[in-house]
């Protein structure tokens, strides 16, 4: 038996189910959750949905967000399923939750990270779709129950999410026949696009303003970076989360082959984001500092001042910048 | 007879055209253009291009782009059909091109501008559809051509580029089905992403940087501003097309309603750019200054510094920034 059937099938069978998916919740993770949520209600089933970390407002337009709990409400409930979304290993929705959130019957881990580890008693792992919602939308096709138009506003979100809007790689022909389909159901695209980035505060661009100015690149151009120090964060009233976006930026330079940016994250330590564009694996650099990640897309802590850890980074990175033009 | 059908006639029974298009090139002008360049030469037919503006580099990816010429290589040349696309009236390919590109048989439009004044002697017009591109697509399907890789990379590029990559209201499910079938060609999607949007010059963010300390809101967060005067542009060796896509950060902004942004156009003259999201129309705005647009956006020119024109622009605006919330 298929795994989409077998998943169905313990769907059918059992009546109470717990949904969760990993810390820091994004587009993928959050509409994933949501699309289940909206899918078992409709079943009658009792489901609740538990995230250890609270959902960013921008994703507060989504439907049934305000039936996600957070840790502190759990008192007990042992669900007879537990469902886990987006996330490649189980310690990843956070390890209260992980350790609290123990199910009567079965864990089902529905993914479609490289780094998958199949914690689940059932796995439905794809690799090769554009994110989770693209395999809880095939889930609910198989299952023969109609998309309607709030599962589709959910699916939509995190699939817009993960592909950066139809722009990464993984926008294949599947995804756009499934967003012709979930745009079939009546969603409105633009006020989801909206919704999702577009409503910011200001201080957000305040502080883009003043990472600016710190930009600097190599005589040759390729390497790029730029810092955000405490002070700025102070100054504007920002935090971590008001810097997303930065350093694709920077990477968009047209000499550009690696952009680095470096955060304050606590005092003494600075947190490194780094991208590049076809040749530097970057996750190896970020490895070399204890980090990880992509070879496109990765990051590292390191216990040092902005400035100091940038420096650091540059000079390993000018290591890894030797490769034929 | 349709005017699909008859379109592809008269392309049947003639052997020599001129493509023309809309002054300041954009990905839809462009990508319309090459994909109509290339489905005719697969037909062996002579086919030349004049555009009065040079292609900006950000686009000389795609195929056939060097086929493009300027007016002044034009000599007489007089084609038996002259295809003119995504250009609302004649006047828009240019005064020059307008008035020397002239055909021997009969001039095609093909548009999807709500304004398209129909100049043509056959007029392939729909104002429903995200793009020019997405009228070639069904052009080029009806004639029973393959579409082929080159021609899905030219479609792609303009449906990409007037619909935002997919996150205006146009984007519809026919055009996420499009897109589909163009992946199917072989594009890459990322790399015609970042061959449009993710390749810029450094001095873009130098003068994005410089701007962004200009921005001013009222005190309700209902307005917000900036300006980028002539003092900037020097500095950071830019030019006003390097402002672009400023504005609608500006308006991105949670509070905003409005955004303006003025940029030194002239000695004594600024250039206004005007957006809204929900309820001004600032079209009616930059009317009252001699400009126009769309009720979401709009712009004008006056004859005053961007600091004045900017007071003189703020003022009207809160005339109509009375309404009911």
């Amino acid at each position: 038996m298929d795994i989409y059937r077998k998943i169905l099938d313990l769907i059918d069978q059992h009546s109470s189910f717990a949904i969760s998916a990993h810390i820091h919740p994004d587009g993928d993770s959050i509409g994933s959750q949501l699309a289940v949520y909206s899918f078992l209600t409709d079943l009658d089933k009792h489901v609740r949905i538990f995230n250890t970390d609270p959902i960013p407002p921008n994703y507060h337009f989504l439907p049934f967000y305000d039936k996600i709990e957070q840790p502190g409400t759990l008192d007990g409930y042992s669900p007879e399923i537990l469902i886990v979304l987006d996330a490649s290993t189980l310690v990843r929705i956070g390890n209260r939750l992980s350790k609290a959130l123990v199910p009567k019957q079965v864990t089902i881990n529905i993914d479609h990270h490289a780094s998958a580890d199949r914690f689940g008693d059932y796995n439905l792992v794809e690799i090769d779709v554009s994110s989770t919602c693209e395999i809880i939308y095939k889930l609910i096709q198989r299952s023969g129950t109609t998309i309607g138009q709030e599962r589709a506003t959910a699916l939509y979100t995190g699939i817009m999410f993960d592909t950066g809007c139809f722009q990464y790689s993984n926008s294949t022909s599947q995804v756009h026949h499934i967003a012709a389909n979930l745009i079939d159901q009546g969603i409105e695209v633009d006020k989801i696009y909206r919704d999702v980035y577009g409503n910011y505060p200001v201080r957000r661009l305040r502080l883009l303003a003043k990472a600016l100015q710190t930009l600097e690149l190599t005589p040759d151009g390729k390497i790029a970076w730029l810092m955000v120090d405490q002070k700025m964060l102070n100054h504007t009233n920002t935090t971590l989360e008001d810097v997303d976006g930065v350093i694709n930026q920077i990477r968009s330079i047209d000499t550009v082959e690696v952009a680095i940016m470096a955060t304050a994250n606590a005092p003494g330590q600075s947190k490194i984001g780094m991208r590049s564009k076809d040749h530097v694996d970057v996750g190896k650099i970020c490895a070399e500092f204890g980090g990880g990640g992509h070879a496109r897309a990765a990051g590292c802590l390191i216990d040092k001042s902005c400035k100091m850890a940038l420096k650091a980074v540059i000079e390993v990175t000018k290591k890894y910048l030797v490769y034929d033009d």
